[in-house]
Parts: C-alpha cells; structure tokens; sequence
C-alpha cells in the first residue's frame, strides 16, 4: 500500500525552515506542528514541497446514518431527526453550514443508511446506503460482515472522488440519532476499556439514560469477544461509521492529510488505523469534544487536539471551526520572513 | 461614561435565539458564549441588533516599545531586535502578518518609544513616542506620571481612530525586548502576589535570567507601595503597556469588542479594569499563553480563553488567530435555522 509510514527524507530540511522564521524556536506551538506534518505529507518524494504547502478546497464529507439501538431510548431525540437534520443540512441551516460557510469549507452529505431516505436533488447529497438502519446492537449484530467491507469500499471512493476533484484537506463529520452508543461500543471493543469508561452523555441524556446506555453497550461489546475492528464494526458498528472508516483509510492512500473531528470520527479514525497503522500520519486532530470516552480515544491515538471549545455537536463542527489554523500554519510556513530575510538579528 | 457595565434588557431575548438553534442547547460551547457577548453589546439600546450581529474590519494595533530593564539582561535578544520587528511587521514577514493576511485583519503598528525609531513613511505605522525607551524600573521609575497620562489618551485616541474609520472588532499585539519583565511587575503590583508567580520565561530565557529576572521584578515593585494601577506603570510599566491600557479603556467608551491575545496584552487589560471596570464587558479572551503570569491574569480577570496552542510570541498572534472563531459565532447566530424554520422536532 502508499501509506507506509512516511518518508523522512526532507524532515530535516522543513524543520530547518521552520526554525529560522523569525520567531524564537517552536513560538508558534502547534502551529509548527502543523506546517511540519503537511509539509511532511505534501514532500513526498517532491523536494519543491519543503518550500511551500499547498491548500486547495478544503471538503467536509457528513456520513449521516440510524441506529436501531435508539430504540432503547438512549438519545434525546428520536431516529426521525437524522432526517430532519439531513434536510437542515442540505437547506443550509445547520451549525456546520453557517462554520463551512464562514471558513470556505465545501460540504457534501452521504446518506449511509438513514431511517426514512431524504427526496433531493440536491448535487451535495450522495445516497450509498447499506440498508435502512443497522438492526438494535445490544439484541444482534448490527450488520454482516458483507456490509461492513461495502462500507468500507463505499467510503473509500467517496472521499477518493473528493480528492480526485481538487481537494487536498478533507474531513469528516456524521448525523446518526445513537451513534455515540455505537462509537461508545466501538471504542470498548477494540481497546478493551470497561464500557463505563467509553459511554458519555451523547447531546445531553439523563443519568437513568446513561446507566441503560452503559449496559447496553456492555452486550454488545460482550458479543464481540476479541479486538478486531472489522468484527466489531459488524457487531457494534454504524453504516456512518464503517464509511468513515473506509473514508480513513481512503484519504491516506492518496495520501491526503484529515482534520479529524470529534467523538465518533475520532473512534472511526481509531479504527481505521488498526486496520492500517499507516493512516495516522495524516490525521491532525481538530478538536476534543465534551463527550467523556473522547479522551481515551484521543489518546490511544497519541492525539492533542487544537482546539477545546466545549462542543457535542457532531456535524464536523469542530474540524471545520479549525481550518483556519491550518491555513494560518500553511501561510507562515510558506511566507513568513527567516531571519536572514528580514535582517533580524539571531 | 458609557462604559458601565451592560444593559441587560435584551438578554433573555439574545438567550432565546440561541436555544432555539437546530442544536441541543449549549451543544457550541464557547461559541454560544461569544455569539451572546457580541450580541448584548451590540444591542445595547439597539432592539433590531438582537437579531444580527454586524463585524466590520477587524482590527489590530501593534504597539510597540522598548524598555530600559532590557539593559540586566532577562531577555533572549537586544532591544535593536524590536526595531528589526517593526519593519519586520512593516514588510510583512512576522508570523503577525501571516495570520493577518489569512485571516482578513487590518493591521496597524504603533511606535510607543522604540529605542531606535524605523524610517518609514508606511500608512501602517503610526508614531505616538513617549520617549526613547523606558528607564530601567529595577534602579528608578520607568515613566513619569505625566507620561503614564499622555500613554493613556494617545492609546485611546488611536483605537477610537480605528473604530471610527469603521472597525467594530479590535485587537492589540505588542513588541518590545523586555516587555514579560514589566508585564509581570505590573501584574505583582497590582494583584499583590509575589513576583515569582508573575515571571516566567519569556520567549525563552534560560534559569539563571530567571532568577535574574524575578529579583529585578521584585525590586520594582517593592517601590510601588500599593495597588494603584497608574502608579505602578509610572514605576514598573511601558510604554507600549501603558497606551494599550490605554487603547482598552478607549474601546469601551466605543462599546466595541476586543479580543484580547496574551500575557502582555492580558496584564493590560487587567490595568485598565482597576482604572474602569466597566471595561470588563468588552473582553473577549482570544489565547492561553504558556507564559506563566498569564494564568493567574486571566484568573484575576474570570477569563476562559478560546484557544491554547501553545503559542509564546506575542504581537498579536493568538487574538488574530481567533477571529474565524468570532466570525463563527456570529454566523451561526445570525443564519443558523431554528428548530421552528428547519422543522426539526425538539
């Protein structure tokens, strides 16, 4: 596969260009972390990159799918939303379209399999769906395996297409009523931590609902019994999930870097790169959400994100707010003065 | 003066709108905390501003000084370094005008009293000099009061310039070789805590200037006697400190926000909340620097800032790098559906 860990062969060379801006050493924080990983990404095998990042259309993919778990009352809001808010989505009328739109950030929405399907014409919905909803998790498999490796395959081209038509930083966000049950799940199975530690609040439930919520998650999780990403995506998973999974291990293959969201992209990211360990070095981690099991995941990871503003909204909210870091590491990393430049003394 | 604290008569209609978004209420975090801010400031005798927030050119004033302590030794570099950052910041090479350009913020530069004044006829800079430098505030006073005053209404005359020309949101950086160590003695001095909390390393002394530097803190603002914050700029400030307080009491009388970067800039507007703490109304934490001081400024101020990136480079950078952050909030607040126009079930 292209995404082998990547080749370090200019890594010298950026991080010598980074350090004579003028600014004393590492100044600029994580933003120097950024501008090396890009730079990183971006100069493989093409020594023209160590002197400039290139951003072009940055894209948001909103994998939006349902849950059969939701009906044991684990979310706030009933499967009937995931549609509500896909039509928001699609008019334009959601948190992530007011961010997208301030930030330039393309949108697209992918119905992976959402309760009751959306009529729209609309060329930013993409329709690949892997069934209706996934079946309750906590009585059966919430999918076959078979759908788990379509999911995978539908996710991959997707973000593939995207890239292939100009965009060289995607992320990915998703709309499912329930899926902080299957992320929480996910989570608990493929890193053997107690689901107590994995489950959170989701938008907003009340502790009566967080107990049931952790107990379900336990049967499920109980039924997976090894750490395999593949099986527990069929037994826990989500059809949003899964895609995002395949969308992963899509981008590293062309090797393009991801701003990763919150919560479950973040679970979907952790997945993806137990398939292939080579996926996380183009993963720059946008955002720690509120939701409790976020920390473990970011750190089996080895993940600090950029930005901690107390969202659990889901949406790609938080990875979209921070693209305007990115493009600020791009920019001094391509045009910021080195010392000798601007005759500043050492 | 105008700068009283803020009418609440519109707040509950501001709250309403914002839990009526097409999102759990709360579910934006600190951007509902800014969209709410910018609102009940804008609207203050203005019913028709409860429903949009309007940003106008946002604004940033570099001010700049040098500083007599500079002479002992705390600092990584000569004061002829500040100079070099001026026409730095002039040429457009600092990381300040990569985030600025990015980030489609105007950018002015202040000369407060640099030791070696830049020949330049820039529409960007503007020269108010209170001297040629500070005196060194560990031997003698670094200002005398009649400058303390003159710093003061030349700050304030210069940010009303900026938003009369049509600014609604403004920010101050500084540079100024020495500026942590009067940051921190003014921070001592006014909050009463010793100077070993307020000092820290700067862009990155070594330990021996530490304690250097804390000892020198220390005598400065042993000569204060109390904590009255015009006295302790005459003794311990600068005077690219003493024109942004000056600058943050003349936003308020503008009822205009300004979004405040690090521990300098933090120390300042603490000042300028002992002088009118009407001003505290105003503020909107950009940055948690990895100065030490800061922490125990913004704690003084009951600050939560935005972002923490790990930045330590002063001139505006964390402010600037935060207005995407305001320009979300004000997006969302203005053009976000609510659940009735979506038709989203609560």
């Amino acid at each position: 596969m292209s995404n082998t860990p990547l080749n370090t062969q200019y890594a010298d060379a950026i991080q010598q260009r980074i350090d004579q801006k003028t600014k004393p050493v590492g100044a600029l924080g994580q933003l120097e972390d950024i501008a090396f990983q890009l730079a990183m990404i971006q100069s493989q095998g093409k020594a023209q990159a160590v002197e400039a990042i290139t951003l072009s259309q940055p894209s948001l993919l909103i994998f939006a799918g349902d849950h059969g778990i939701a009906d044991e009352g684990v979310s706030i809001a009933p499967s009937a939303v995931t549609q509500q808010m896909v039509l928001n989505f699609l008019m334009g009328g959601a948190a992530i379209n007011s961010f997208c739109r301030v930030n330039d950030v393309a949108l697209q929405v992918i119905d992976c399999g959402i309760l009751y399907p959306v009529e729209s014409t609309s060329s930013e919905l993409v329709s690949q769906r892997l069934g209706e909803r996934t079946a309750n998790f906590a009585q059966q498999p919430a999918m076959t395996q078979a759908q788990v490796t379509e999911g995978i395959a539908l996710g991959k081209a997707c973000v593939q297409r995207v890239i292939d038509d100009g965009s060289n930083l995607v992320m990915f966000g998703e709309m499912g009523i329930g899926n902080t049950s299957s992320a929480a799940a996910l989570l608990a199975a493929v890193s053997g931590e107690p689901a107590a530690a994995c489950v959170g609040l989701g938008t907003g439930i009340s502790s009566e609902q967080l107990a049931l919520k952790t107990a379900l998650v336990e049967k499920g999780v109980a039924r997976c019994g090894s750490h395999d990403p593949l099986n527990a995506l069929a037994e826990v998973g989500g059809f949003e999930i899964v895609q995002m999974v395949g969308a992963f291990l899509g981008a590293a293959e062309k090797q393009t870097p991801v701003l990763v969201d919150g919560f479950i992209v973040t679970v979907a990211a952790l997945l993806a790169t137990r398939i292939n360990l080579g996926c996380r070095d183009y993963l720059i981690f946008a955002h720690q959400s509120h939701e409790s099991g976020h920390r473990l995941a970011l750190s089996l990871l080895d993940a600090s994100p950029l930005l901690d503003l107390s969202l659990r909204l889901g949406e790609g909210t938080g990875a979209v707010l921070a693209v305007p870091l990115v493009r600020a590491a791009a920019e001094f990393y391509n045009n910021m003065a080195s010392f000798a430049e601007a005759g500043v003394t050492v």
